[in-house]
């Protein structure tokens, strides 16, 4: 179904790479995979930048989304996915191996910006000899990374999705994002630089993180108490919420996911650029703004918002009562949606 | 302002008080607090029962309520609130002395339900000489313990008044209670039985209720950042947050907060009454139910739910961007529609 099969592959580069906050890392090393070829001409590449916890492997953690007659169709475009710089997924930070010290780096490594991701991955389609994608698309924080090179390479998409995203982190969910630090923060084994350190921290952040992606409408549609005149003390839902946070206590590193959500902090596209509407306005290419209809973290307001400056743009509702997390279930009216737009 | 001082004191009831659990303990101890002086024939008593971290002091927790020419008027009432069960403000509970050990119960106090509560101050309100109320009243789980309360001993209210409550746990509010258990328990000095245990813990779990409390809307509207140019990883509600947090670590006691979560997840007007609407039919007087419009903790749709089944029942609305905090916040429309039912 899937096409000519996933290539994973690393690049590295060298030199120092300098970060927004003034710091630099000696080198990094991007980890990302591909599915299909590259054209002679390098012009049928598609760009996917992923969300917060997810990997480079786009046809893993987006259900039927990289196969043939799908948006991301391998036997028509070269789709490229590659894991953003703070990850825990092969590119370099907290849980990578610090240089001068032979250690994982944790809590020393430094905090990144959404736009020291984007030039990363600027580097990665440059070695790749990708000078333009004809779609550059992406969800949540993967729409943060894509509204970031569109306003930093306005040359670089011929078309632009951004999913279930805003164009700066308002103050709820920037409050949000705190929360799950305090949560970390409350286990002290976080302070450490053991790779395994604040699991237990983590596994509540997730808890906290989930509870805004799904939203009360979706959440209780989908998780009523099977015998509820039986539960007193005990709901279903707790084992759900702790089976999700262990979940992730397995396959990521809590210094990583600490620093991401800084970076998440961090995004805000009018920084340096005079106003928003000016920053808005710096995005050249047609571009589809999908919102989902009960996504409380970046809800649709955020699409309209963005339609307002963005010169040729046009906004999409996928309905569905799963929240943000629509972008990731609905698949199918997000397909039709994104087909249409790339015609 | 307030007219007759308030009188605080403790009723000690040395019987052993079995609990829903199976659990029994000792004896118990209720602190509380009354306004204004009680009739020669006990009739002007105003009942009214406290959320999840107030205390009997109404006065204090309710601005703007206990005041000549409000519907808590100590020239008129005689207006009582106690400390429910399991709170740290007087009433037994986890930070109280086990008299089996001379130290803390701490989590060796056995679990409690909303149902323990309203039993435990049926028992007060005897004790004071009060077989009925001019008015029983309150929010959240105040308005938990208010329904139990007129479920379960029908003749003890004229008039009843459950402000932004529901009447039972839904998933998600179940969710965002087991979440706030992970982030207290991701602090293992909760395991001690230090009435500091857990402090930390419970900072990030007051972070995690006050986004519920709150929502995006009314959030959004109160924390912009003042200087969203200047913010890069720095916002305002940050500080804000932990600010929050901390609050409560200083006045608060873990182990008591961690089982109250756990008795709000016990509520369930219909356990053991057959269905829910069978439950809300054992409501005989007349009621009021008020909700905020941008409530998501117990959203308006649980008034309307609980209106179609409460035989003598009336909505109203609270206009608010406050969300759940609104029956906190907007004193003034709260008052209007007290006054108006009592009438």
């Amino acid at each position: 179904m899937y096409g000519p099969p996933a290539t994973a592959r690393t690049f590295t580069h060298s030199q120092p790479f300098p970060l927004e906050s003034g710091e630099t890392l000696p080198g990094i090393t991007i980890a990302y995979h591909t599915y299909g070829e590259l054209s002679a001409d390098a012009d049928n590449a598609v760009w996917v930048c992923h969300a917060l916890t997810a990997n480079s492997d786009v046809a893993d953690w987006w259900p039927n989304t990289v196969a043939q007659g799908r948006f991301l169709d391998p036997r028509r475009h070269f789709v490229v996915c590659a894991n953003f710089l703070g990850s825990c997924y092969g590119t370099t930070g907290p849980a990578s191996n610090n240089p001068a010290t032979g250690r994982p780096w944790g809590l020393d490594f430094p905090r990144i910006t959404v736009r020291d991701m984007v030039r990363a991955h600027q580097l990665l389609a440059r070695h790749l000899g990708i000078s333009r994608v004809r779609l550059l698309a992406g969800a949540s924080i993967g729409g943060f990374q894509c509204m970031e090179w569109a306003a930093s390479q306005p040359d670089f998409a011929e078309r632009l999705a951004l999913i279930c995203t805003a164009p700066q982190i308002s103050p709820w969910v920037a409050a949000l994002n705190e929360t799950q630090r305090m949560a970390i923060e409350a286990d002290p084994s976080f302070r450490s630089d053991d790779p395994a350190a604040g699991r237990k921290g983590m596994g509540a952040a997730r808890s906290i993180a989930l509870l805004s992606y799904r939203g009360s409408t979706g959440y209780n549609a989908s998780q009523q108490d099977r015998e509820p005149d039986a539960a007193c003390f005990a709901h279903r839902v707790h084992t759900y919420q702790q089976h999700q946070g262990e979940k992730l206590e397995q396959r990521f590193n809590a210094h990583s996911y600490y620093r991401l959500t800084q970076a998440v902090d961090s995004h805000n596209l009018a920084r340096g650029r005079g106003s928003l509407p000016e920053a808005l306005g710096r995005i050249a290419c047609p571009t589809l703004l999908v919102s989902c209809s009960t996504d409380i973290l970046f809800p649709p307001a955020e699409s309209e918002l963005m339609a307002r400056y963005v010169p040729h743009s046009q906004v999409a509702m996928i309905h569905s009562p799963f929240g943000h997390d629509g972008f990731l279930v609905e698949s199918d009216q997000l397909n039709e949606l994104l087909l249409d737009f790339m015609k």
